[in-house]
């Protein structure tokens, strides 16, 4: 039995229901023969449909260039079990290590994108860069999700919120409003 | 004593312990004699100085061209003691109710924009339009936050982090891995 999450094709203009929270995501990029990881914790969703994500992915991250370059990446979504790898991703430069190598990660071949997969992750959304109109001046990129993969369970993972300081939020716990909704808005 | 969590200023530099979580906020506006405020969950931090945040504020709701044509808002942070309150929000449109009535919500002057500020949230950020560029074709805004108010108490309170379909999840739990972080990177 593989010991990740087992994942299934997930629709695109529902990726929302991960991102929207906020989380902390790992991008894990390729250019050439080199591939890479970072974490992120400045994005947005932009659109459903197309399915827009937006990110900001500052120039000083050696990601940034390999994502600039080959046009792709992926959005993985780490849960609480990987908080210590999610640091020392964010405290480490792929321009020194190797770190899917260092930090026991798993590659997978995506379907539509060069980028790897993260096998540990519960969800990875394969991206293309939509627009790029925004990079030069605010390292902002426009990706559209071209594929999705969630693991089937839980529905619900822990995930972490970033505040900076070193300090992270868990989210995990649910509340349903449903009741309180006009149909048209759910 | 007031019934609202006293605030004080807060660096602008650093909204993004509050806002990089990526909870729901309360846009409240103002243009002329109205006021206005909606939910949003598509945000993200830009940049720490100048204090830069981008808003997806999709163009079919009545703060849009609020926003637009007074070229500020105020950025407002609920906890979950305001969860109805931000669902009903959400769910009624400024073009016909006046929702700080209609919710029971408090408005306070701002200090550097006509926005008014929502008492009963535990942050308030002062918010004036950076760059449209995006408005037209994404409908999105990179604002400048030009003044910070956050309450003294609690250090990190709960709030609500929309997945669609009606339901939240809640963050709150805290935990911090500062030990791990190389000290420039906090």
């Amino acid at each position: 039995m593989s010991p990740y999450p087992r994942k299934k094709d997930f629709p695109v203009s529902e990726v929302r229901r991960y991102l929207e929270p906020g989380p902390i995501v790992l991008l894990s990029s390729r250019l050439g023969d080199q591939t890479n990881v970072m974490t992120l914790g400045w994005h947005t969703v932009l659109e459903f449909s197309p399915s827009l994500v937006g990110c900001m992915i500052s120039a000083g991250n050696h990601s940034h260039r390999m994502i600039r370059d080959s046009g792709e990446c992926v959005i993985n979504l780490p849960t609480t079990a990987l908080t210590d790898v999610v640091v020392k991703i964010g405290n480490s430069s792929g321009a020194q290590i190797d770190k899917f190598a260092q930090f026991g990660l798993t590659p997978a071949p995506a379907e539509k994108v060069g980028a790897p997969l993260i096998q540990e992750c519960h969800a990875c959304f394969e991206c293309r860069i939509h627009d790029d109109v925004l990079v030069e001046k605010y390292n902002f990129f426009i990706f559209e999700v071209v594929r999705a993969h969630v693991a089937e369970t839980p529905a619900h993972p822990e995930t972490l919120h970033y505040t900076g300081d070193g300090v992270f939020m868990v989210a995990g716990k649910i509340i349903s409003r449903r009741g309180l909704f006009k149909p048209e808005m759910l």
